[in-house]
């Protein structure tokens, strides 16, 4: 496609409440689809963003805006660029979707029972043993977005779901064509339409 | 214009060398072509990037990748990604160079002398008298590129001049359309290609 609209897709909720899974699969599809998408994810950032922050407020603060910043220049030129960070706090999520023209919010939803089960990095329980200090969720307070443009449930329906449910928000937002509207012309309506072109010497 | 190519125009040289002045000017000239450009500068760098790095080797070559990094999300979706940044040291430029695709490195010269005759920002003045630390050209070493793409010298031409030298390398190399290529359609044959597309029903 030529044109495309850039915007930026902000996964946000707790460590291992499926941001970066989710991100991966919606920017596979959005690929598939021929689109230009950039992922700034935690492993991302913190390799080339964020050295040198650590985890107190400020620095969480910094980090999320930095994201922000980055978000802010790919779309505003035409890409798709989706954000995968906890972003905890609701006052700096804010001010970022108030920075950037097309931005999409999509809140992970997880019951901290399940992520406290599943655990697969053994974050929580370094942090309820107090091993690991401001821990979002656990010692540290995680804001639910209160109005995010699609909520999803990693305790509940499966990443494929969850993407899909994504990839329907951005068509019926008008960000991305809906996948029936790319085959609105048969290949045979395409070659009738470039014989004429090249019967007139434009091809 | 459709697909533009996307590339990183890289400004080194010393503090008051010219780079933000030049990066503007060409950026200004880019912006009037119809093109998608950003500039990342000292300024913007230090606020959006760069807090709490200082100015030792190891903040600095990690603020020169961290732009580099930006340069390259950019560059790679086909947007025109300027850095102007002091980036004293050859190995990081190196590394900047080998990771982006197109990147094009221009050396603003200007001899120290004239540097420190001029001092704008008061900072030569500091740096001499000890009262700044590490400072490019003074206390800290500035390695000149061996093979920029472009060299401009603030001290015997004016920024247009450097801008326009800029341009026509540019040009030169195919990243930006040649100014009077986009002129190879007069208004009346335009007129005369929109009137038959109306006809067949295309426009």
């Amino acid at each position: 496609m030529g044109n495309q609209v850039g915007f930026a897709l902000w996964f946000t909720g707790m460590s291992g409440a499926g941001k970066t899974t989710v991100a991966r699969l919606v920017e596979k599809e959005l690929r598939n689809r021929g689109l230009k998408v950039e992922v700034l994810d935690g492993d991302i950032v913190r390799t080339n963003l964020s050295k040198g922050l650590g985890f107190s407020k400020e620095d969480r603060d910094t980090n999320i805006r930095r994201i922000g910043f980055v978000c802010d220049l790919l779309s505003r030129n035409g890409v798709i660029a989706i954000g995968a960070a906890i972003s905890p706090y609701q006052v700096i999520r804010d001010e970022i979707r108030a920075r950037i023209d097309n931005f999409v919010e999509v809140y992970c939803r997880c019951d901290l029972d399940v992520l406290i089960k599943r655990d697969v990095k053994g974050l929580y329980e370094k942090a309820l043993s107090g091993e690991i200090k401001n821990f979002t969720g656990i010692s540290d307070p995680y804001e639910a977005p209160p109005d995010p443009e699609v909520t999803i449930y990693s305790d509940r329906e499966t990443a494929e779901t969850s993407a899909a449910r994504v990839m329907a928000k951005l068509e019926e937002l008008g960000y991305v064509p809906s996948a029936e509207a790319e085959e609105s012309y048969s290949d045979e309506e395409k070659e009738m339409v470039e014989d004429r072109l090249r019967a007139l010497g434009y091809m």
